[in-house]
């Protein structure tokens, strides 16, 4: 496995990088007013394989519902993707099952596809109905509008209070054959690591089976989305998708073999940078944190200390302030659950050992306060109980984060 | 059980009030520069049954270590609790925990009473060292200032980013006897239910055996300090102290009787009232959130509904900005763990019905936005699954919370 990292090269380009895509965005005003770009559609010229991860809030939203019943129908040949920010048809009862369903068949029907052929996912306020006479008539430019060249409008129409678009782009030799994946996602509040916590579409002309592409998403999310967390919300619309339409004209994937693996390599890539621009992105966030665990005896434990440390609003407060408040970060790992030994815990901050064996070292405060005002903080943390270790993303708490969710829907 | 709140009467008081108490506080400087009291002693005339109940955090604090261990050597013959605000002794070492053991001694020693009769509490900042000497030379002073009215200076000693001291004093008639019950308490960030979750100190002149007054401590703390949550935070200092020194002349309380019942009633009064002035006042809060779960299967799952929406940053800074947004809340809900139905979940905001079968009814955004902006709301919650129900409390979460956390250390 030597030298993976440059197996995969990242390029500048969108969701319609890879061989195959066109997508289009145009503003609907599904929030009453807007001029924002707010319904998108991505679309593969030929049938892909799709597969994708959703919420495990027990409320969930009309538009997961769909997707999962469409994925189940099609999997093999799932063509396009409509998005809308601005109204998130959670909580709509029968109408929004049928506003979900009609924007979905609609799509199919221009595109002259099969109605499982379309998938959904909306992002916004819950509980207020979906204006389908708006979206509909916002359709026909929708669907005009789709280009080769239409990605980065996708990415910025998916987008709520996020300060700017997510992308990741990777292109390989696989086979002899250039491939490419490339994602975008929408993040910013309700972010908690609980499977798929946000919107991210994924394509790829690698071709692949339905159930290695179903196989190789999980196991990608497990280690990327799954490890962030900006404010400990898990919301009812979380979808994470992704298409494989063979475009590239590389040989299947059939079987986890080396070609799996070199394209699960670039996969999690892509998940990862996502993930991370997803915490750095958090609402009002000005840094990005990334928490390194280790020294646990499992990885499981490992997980638990850092997801206690990352959901604590005294250490995301505190990092905030550039104040190196250690005593918070082992306060979390007190009472994350994990049996540690606080007498054996160590804590740096970007490099800077503040903690050695659960006491204060004598750290240089000025350059601790000077280390906390970059905009990347590592917090590394050693439990020294054991061999596993794990990473975990967040971002600082800011008085934005407040600024921005008291007045979210109004 | 017919009219039992009328037994017990709110009076005017503080900690000293019960028979034979004495208090008093200092400033000794325990933080640099500091003007604040910030050194406080509690003390019974007499030898008092004392209980206690302390943080379940991994990471505990040295006054915790050595005031379990006193309660267990001397249960029946507590005389003294000592305080310091300003510095937590937590994470400090064999040296934290030498300084614990000196306050206790010395305290001990001047009033003429063996080691284990005096219990202590620290509250303030973590991993930094007790400035001993400066303490130390405060003891003479804060000694001789002992007095039966100097309860309301221990309840403003104790204090940290609290912007109020808290206090409830009840009064009863128990077997002709008159008794009281006195709390006070201090709150404010790091305040989460598990158990003892801030510091409380509760003193009666009932007299009661050890072991029951455990029990009633646990009972009542079950279901008010443990229903409380500002942030999420568990303090590896929270601790809970009652002293009972039978100085009222009444007949102990020897098993589980109508006296115990009678005098549990206030005891529990007292700890709801301490809990909810902790949530109101909790960093930063301008609203006291009452949360009323109820048609839950049971308790604990009425429980876990309540605690993910009283910890939702977004359920409370949306109620924070007076915003309706009960997506929020039927969202949290949804990601408690608990297996609701959100098609039956009904949910109102200070009696105005705003979701019916998880879903939006008509109601008046002018009119829900006025009833947000008291200072009391209440949110009810019913998930028409059963017959339980419980009470929770929480605050809002507002910019200030934020800047109070962002620079408490320096």
């Amino acid at each position: 496995m030597a030298n993976n990292s440059k197996r995969w090269i990242e390029i500048e380009g969108s969701v319609t990088t890879p061989a195959g895509y066109r997508a289009s965005a145009v503003c609907a005003r599904i929030k009453p007013g807007s001029k924002r770009k707010d319904l998108a559609l991505l679309v593969s010229d030929r049938p892909a394989v799709g597969a994708g991860l959703f919420t495990q809030n027990r409320v969930v939203a009309a538009p997961i519902t769909v997707s999962e019943r469409h994925l189940k129908g099609s999997a093999g040949k799932v063509q396009a993707i409509v998005v809308n920010s601005g109204n998130a048809n959670a909580c709509t009862g029968a109408r929004g099952m049928k506003g979900a369903e009609k924007m979905t068949e609609e799509i199919s029907r221009r595109l002259q596809l099969i109605p499982e052929a379309t998938l959904i996912a909306s992002t916004g306020v819950i509980g207020k109905s979906l204006p389908w006479s708006r979206i509909n008539r916002a359709f026909p430019k929708l669907l005009s509008g789709l280009s080769h060249d239409g990605g980065e409008s996708f990415s910025d129409a998916i987008l709520t209070t996020d300060t700017c678009r997510k992308l990741s782009i990777l292109r390989s030799k696989l086979g002899g054959q250039t491939v490419t994946v490339a994602g975008t996602a929408k993040g910013s509040g309700m972010i908690h690591p609980r499977m798929a916590t946000m919107l991210a579409f994924i394509t790829t002309d690698v071709a692949i089976t339905a159930h290695l592409l179903r196989e190789v998403l999980s196991e990608s999310v497990a280690v990327s989305f799954n490890r962030i967390s900006v404010d400990g919300d898990t919301s009812t619309n979380d979808s994470i998708f992704i298409l494989a339409n063979g475009a590239s004209g590389c040989r299947k994937i059939i079987r986890r073999d080396t070609a799996f693996e070199h394209f699960k390599e670039g996969l999690l890539q892509v998940c990862i940078s996502l993930a991370r621009q997803i915490a750095r992105d958090g609402e009002g966030a000005k840094k990005l944190i990334t928490l390194e665990v280790r020294g646990s005896r499992t990885i499981a434990e490992a997980e638990q200390v850092a997801r206690a440390i990352a959901n604590s609003p005294l250490v995301k407060t505190a990092l905030a302030g550039a104040d190196a408040n250690w005593g918070r970060i082992i306060c979390a790992a007190g009472y994350s659950g994990a049996s540690i030994d606080p007498s054996q815990v160590d804590i740096a901050l970007n490099g800077l050992k503040v903690c050695r064996h659960g006491q204060a070292t004598r750290f240089d405060e000025v350059l601790a306060k000077r280390l906390l005002e970059r905009p990347d903080i590592r917090v590394d943390v050693n439990l020294h109980r054991g061999r596993a270790s794990t990473t975990f993303w967040t971002c600082d708490l800011t008085e934005e984060y407040i600024r921005i969710n008291a007045s979210y829907r109004t």
